[in-house]
């Protein structure tokens, strides 16, 4: 099984964090955006989006999206429910974090850390900040009530929103403004299969 | 089982053409967001993002977004495969759904049909139609390969997309431009229970 990403990408230390956790081996293939290589045909033969990560199978077959990849590792082991409506509440904050977190805290992160704020995007920045501290909120919100966003356990739902989650701070967000995000993320770090990005 | 939503929203639009395609009973309970609906209390004790389209089942617990939600109504259906791959493969659709296409289509046909295109947009609505155009084509791609987005049947995968393509044009996109989603289209619509916005 081979998986082509960036580390430094959070959808891309999503799949890293779950093959660490549930023990999975397989080839990491770093690519470089920058460098232009999910443009060329041999990846695009593979993706139609032309975007990582991209899960390579055994027998050829290719799966992309962050988290539909991280479901489908995760099939079958404790970190995916079965029964139907927890697991659709796994895909609920994946969905939320794909529409309503990423675009905000990721695009951000990016803005400050990779691009150093240049001042052409600081309109962008600071509108990225509304957006990046709503999600927050309704994260804190079902943190203060469960230890993990769908309940009791540690789903791919939390593998999904701590990817870009716990590098907040780089895009701006002060994560002390939201406690029990931090106490969500400290128990996260505490798995003794944990890997940082 | 109740399903707050708008009609006018494809992500609403959704819910209802699955419903109508496996007959399932339920209380559509308009939703209007412009009014202010989602923002009151009891909404917000419903669903932590304060969105819509929103089920709400008959014990009470609620599941938000839209694709979520296809994928829980449609479980042990035709609809939606039990293929860990192809599961999967639905999923990676949806993913790409929520990122790639509504951002851009969905945005786009707002700026368009219900703001009537006001200059202070028209920068906005032009970005969007290059982001548009890209996803058709990841569509059209596929597509022009396969009937449906993951193979020979109709998936939740395939309506998550048609509820923003198939009024694609409402945003300025020209669809002719795309003959295999134009089939798509018209294929989906010979269902005997196809029902419209």
């Amino acid at each position: 099984m081979k998986i082509h990403g960036d580390i430094q990408s959070g959808n891309c230390y999503k799949i890293k964090l779950l093959c660490s956790l549930l023990g999975i081996e397989h080839q990491w293939i770093h690519v470089d955006i920058m460098a232009g290589d999910t443009a060329k045909a041999d990846f695009l033969k593979k993706t139609p989006s032309g975007k990582i990560p991209l899960l390579e199978l055994a027998d050829g077959r290719c799966l992309s999206e962050s988290n539909a990849i991280l479901n489908y590792l995760a099939a079958g082991t404790e970190l995916l429910p079965t029964d139907k409506f927890e697991l659709a509440k796994v895909q609920q904050w994946q969905f939320f974090e794909q529409y309503s977190h990423e675009p905000y805290i990721a695009v951000a992160r990016f803005i400050a850390k990779y691009l150093g704020l240049p001042d052409e995007r600081k309109a962008e920045y600071t509108a990225k900040q509304v957006g990046g501290h709503k999600a927050l909120a309704v994260m804190e919100k079902q943190l203060s009530t469960t230890a993990y966003l769908t309940g009791d356990s540690l789903t791919t739902a939390d593998i999904s929103l701590y990817g870009y989650t716990h590098v907040a701070h780089e895009g701006g967000f002060d994560l002390h403004l939201y406690p029990s995000i931090l106490a969500w993320i400290a128990n996260i770090q505490k798995n003794k299969n944990y890997t940082g990005m």
